[in-house]
């Protein structure tokens, strides 16, 4: 407990606070005390040129605004990133700021705010943003890799057991990655999916990893286009959920030859693209045969 | 089946599309026809400005720009939308883009650009946001109404048995306004839970319905910071969800007087803010009744 608020006590971890709730129960009411998945915004800063502003869980800041950088087809790799800090929070506010300092670069901030909001929803239609998507330089994701699907099947559980925040407050989502063996490799949760996904993918470019050519990302909820677009910005091959895909992340997969698998619980999934990769040749017609 | 595309066919209805997926379970392979939930983008423009792009889901597009802009703070009432219409595809095309004519506004959508992350994220931090929410004009929303908990408690199963999409796919985010009584007014289900929101909030503007003084919101899922602005820039009193709410909308709603219910399933329900509107006074607390 740090931290007094409007909604509540910070836990030391940032990403619950606890607060006083009433529950209410067959006619019977009940004072409670009950965890909330803690949602603050992040201003991302260029210089000291504001960026944007996402709503996100605190924590692995620095992480969100690399991985944000790169998902968005501002930076290619690490290298363009000459300095970034989480900007401590002055006596009374909170460290909600990351300034970045980029180099080799020719991107302008400044020119950005106009076309951003295009920039970031991909294009006026799926085909549009598809080839936008194109023109930013992603390629498709490695062919020759391969997973066992029991291997694939054994993914949630690792998940689970690792998700700290998910359990205690019911409103986090979580991205996590795991190499060809199935190790996790790492966890992130946010109150935003898209966040999750930034982090991981924030993590693997600070730590020079990238691309994640080798590697199966696995997100909480439901794969939608942003999250397909971020998978493959950062090189995954294979793109996994718990949950149902979009008709347009499914568009994308196809086009880019990323494979996309839905509604992977217990021993079962759903392939929506590029099952070569998950599913032995034996089984697969000829036509799906990579 | 109206449409072929890279994610399959169209069906009637827009919010779905069809396609061939490969299911494997227990090592054994299948080719089956899935429905996935359509994301597609969507953008608004004023005039001949664009204002933003959202990924939705297609349907309801007018009322989907017509709330975006009210919860936005845009507009503050329907006599200012001098037209609003959904732009017809051109051959080969889909109709993704609505076009508004503001009237009696100063609104200028050239000088937005820049300013408009900040406003649609809320400033910079929690207290800035609210701050910043105040300043657009936003009320407390009548703290004379109230509902039988009773009634509550029976709304999840009102929006499920309406809820035409959400089992198909497993794929939507459903928002669905009831009045006092539990009747339902309307139910909007699109892949971006802000956007269902938006559609809710567009089809009361423009059927002359604002503010919705006495009315109930219910989503799907998670009551997050964004959806609270909005059922508040709606006047709605009563915002539930069936699942958690995050830290940052528990803090709007104790500041601006927001009854916030969550988990309502079954016979049980939580309330983080605003008790005295939905369990009656004699189970209260003192402090917490109105």
């Amino acid at each position: 407990m740090e931290e007094h608020d409007g909604a509540g006590m910070r836990a030391p971890d940032q990403s619950v606070e606890f607060t006083q709730v009433t529950q209410w129960e067959n006619g019977e009411v009940r004072d409670l005390q009950d965890s909330l998945a803690a949602e603050e915004p992040l201003e991302i800063r260029i210089g000291d040129v504001p960026l944007t502003v996402t709503m996100r869980t605190p924590g692995h800041d620095t992480e969100l605004a690399a991985g944000f950088l790169l998902t968005e087809g501002i930076i290619e790799c690490r290298e363009q990133i000459g300095d970034i800090r989480a900007v401590a929070p002055k006596s009374g506010s909170r460290g909600n700021l990351v300034e970045v300092e980029l180099k080799d670069s020719d991107f302008d901030p400044r020119s950005l705010q106009r076309n951003f909001f295009a920039a970031s929803s991909c294009g006026i239609c799926g085909k549009a943003s598809i080839n936008a998507i194109r023109l930013r330089g992603l390629r498709q994701p490695d062919r020759n890799f391969r997973i066992d699907p029991e291997v694939l099947c054994g993914l949630p559980e690792l998940l689970r057991s690792e998700q700290a925040v998910f359990s205690k407050t019911g409103g986090l989502h979580a991205a996590a990655l795991f190499d060809a063996e199935g190790q996790l490799m790492a966890v992130r949760e946010d109150i935003g999916r898209h966040n999750a996904v930034d982090k991981i993918v924030g993590w693997a470019l600070l730590e020079g990893r990238l691309p994640l050519a080798r590697h199966i990302l696995l997100v909480s909820g439901r794969g939608g286009f942003e999250i397909a677009q971020k998978a493959l910005a950062a090189g995954v091959p294979i793109l996994a959920s718990v949950s149902a895909p979009s008709s347009l992340a499914v568009k994308l997969a196809r086009e880019l030859g990323l494979t996309l698998v839905g509604f992977l619980r217990g021993r079962r999934f759903v392939v929506y693209s590029g099952a070569f990769r998950c599913i032995p040749a034996e089984g697969l017609d000829s036509d799906l045969r990579a």
